[in-house]
């Protein structure tokens, strides 16, 4: 007899609940998912895995994953199952009698802006990069720094690579910025950043880095429920994000990591890349401070203007590209997705770059704006620095 | 327009989904819950604030927190309102039509073995210990350290207080051990550990010290979902939990520690405490190198007699104690709730350290095997230390 950490609903669980498998991912990598509701009149399944249809928003049409309908037994488990899926990270929910229900049977759970759903892990291949193997580990701590620009001690989460804290070594730096409605913990739970970077790493694929992973919201100091806000129910986007105050106070970031770490602190050893909103910061900081990174990568980066930009990081854009130009850069690396509502933001942002004689390495891929994407792009770009 | 980082399903919730408030804390500490399901014939609530009762399970009569039934409103929106709640981080789930379901509009979620709940935090008093106050913040690192004597590398989770990185100082450290069915996330996410830290740092009541939080599960690499067994169901019970290789192994834990941190590594500055499981452990390995922590705290712990403990660890206890207690040390603390299911197992204990002559000291609290307890026993057994 043993003790256990739980609560009341733990152990009602523990001792009273049912146990099924869910979800049961087969050999050939078609999946089960299962859910127990003998009273429910219908059980659906959405999930990133499902093809897509379109639906209307104000930010223009997306696509979005259809919904399938489960199939009940004499018992009351309402079963699906996939086609053969192909390998990656995948989330899902339930739709019983058309309200969203986690499953109960799958502790793992990712939270994603406001929004919290299941996730499943499939496959080899590139689904290997995100598992955790057996290779060195690399160091992920959450640090406190102190930024006087935004007058705040703001949360930061920062990899060190394997053998760190053992070398006298110094370290390159790649700076990695999530999208709007994420902050420092985005890159971590979705990204799978440590687990990409320490496959790469044991690969040979990637070199030795320290990555750092910042809150790009400069309203919070920290992730919803770890800053001095509180539980408080996020947005799509907080309060001043992007009045062009992340970008400018960016170098006390730098500051902190190259005062508390062991880095090569030069150009040629610091690279900046975000997806989406953290695009359009890599491409403001880049530019603002045209002399400080060799390796930029916007990743579906938001490259349109904004109408409500104001602050003076977003002045004079064409003169600061062309002096970043001017100064060199080893890599601008620009990734979208094909179905990527900021596609069009993308193409005449290339156009741009054309024009000027701007040079900058360009990836196409499939889907849309979606964190599939982002992990991938993460595991192409990272082998290409330092 | 800007990107975002979300997926589909985040999408469809954002443009698509109902915004209604829950929880809503008053200024009364009443919590006011709301779960909008229109076609539901009901929905109620569990959670850790309200009045228990007790059911049978097989490890004897527990309490559980009742359920209540919400009520609802011509637009389908289900409401119901607590009295005032004392300060406190409280669980809760709802259940429609009797499923369990989480709150859509509150991101914030714990795992507890495999159960997922949703949190809040109310007043203020003891939950101001766990909030993120406008207080200097320690450093919290996931770390892997090599353990020769279980033939793996393990991931950790240490605390480093503030000014720890920019100072020479040494440290004295705290090794806190999670119960049954946790990991190295436990006292981090459920604990609070971190804000608790920061806070009784900040306040002058505790020392700076370093808190280390290993995986107590030796078949584990590291918690469900981080390590090599990737995402699988966490059990009540792990494998090989308890045949005292964990302890037996403890000092690969504190060599780590000790090599890669400035530490006071002395046993006037070693510190060891757990919760239920984790108590157990404190309580054998205290014992079992007896001269080694000059602090012993068993939170709720799970102190009988186990059938099938075979490890070399478990033999000669009496002798082992008797030694501890000749080798001498500061304090040997003891806290368990009312209710708790241990709670004859600790009073057995406490007899034969009685009639020993084994000094330690005792607290009783209000209430049974939960987290609520464990927060505050840390919140009173850090001041203690060094």
């Amino acid at each position: 007899m043993v003790g256990i950490g739980f609560n009341g609903h733990a152990q009602e669980e523990l001792f009273g609940g049912q146990q099924i498998v869910s979800p049961e991912i087969h050999e050939d990598d078609t999946v089960t998912f299962r859910f127990m509701a003998p009273n429910a009149d219908s059980v659906k399944l959405t999930g990133d895995f499902l093809p897509t249809e379109k639906i209307k928003t104000p930010m223009g049409e997306m696509d979005v994953p259809k919904k399938v309908s489960l199939t009940k037994d004499d018992k009351g488990i309402w079963t699906y199952t996939t086609e053969a899926l192909s390998p990656e990270l995948y989330s899902y929910s339930f739709l019983v009698d058309d309200l969203k229900a986690i499953d109960p049977n799958n502790p793992f759970l990712i939270r994603d802006v406001a929004s919290v759903t299941n996730v499943l892990l499939v496959g080899d291949g590139q689904a290997d990069l995100y598992r955790v193997n057996d290779v060195p580990h690399g160091s992920v701590a959450k640090r406190w720094y102190d930024s006087p620009g935004l007058d705040m001690d703001r949360r930061l989460t920062i990899y060190t690579p394997p053998g760190y804290e053992s070398s006298t070594e110094k370290y390159p730096v790649l700076y990695l910025l999530h999208g709007a409605g994420g902050d420092e913990e985005a890159w971590m739970d979705l990204g799978r950043t440590s687990q990409i970077m320490d496959n790469l790493i044991a690969q040979g694929t990637a070199k030795p880095m320290i990555v750092v992973m910042p809150n790009g919201n400069v309203s919070q100091d920290a992730a919803p429920g770890l800053g001095s806000d509180g539980y408080f129910k996020p947005q799509f986007m907080a309060p001043q994000t992007m009045n062009g105050t992340y970008e400018y106070n960016f170098m006390d970031i730098i500051k902190f990591t190259e005062n508390n770490y062991r880095v090569i602190a030069d150009k040629e050893h610091r690279a900046i890349a975000g997806l989406s909103m953290g695009g359009f910061h890599s491409y403001h900081i880049s530019r603002y401070y045209p002399n400080t990174f060799d390796y930029v990568g916007l990743f579906s980066a938001a490259l349109m203007p904004r109408e409500d930009a104001s602050g003076k990081v977003y002045t004079d854009i064409d003169k600061g590209l062309k002096t970043q130009m001017e100064n060199g850069y080893n890599l601008y690396w620009i990734g979208i997705g094909k179905t990527d509502f900021l596609y069009k933001a993308n193409e005449e942002y290339r156009k741009k770059l054309d024009h000027m004689g701007m040079p900058y390495e360009y990836v196409e891929s499939e889907g849309g704006h979606i964190w599939r994407n982002w992990r991938i792009y993460l595991s192409q770009f990272a082998p290409k620095l330092f």
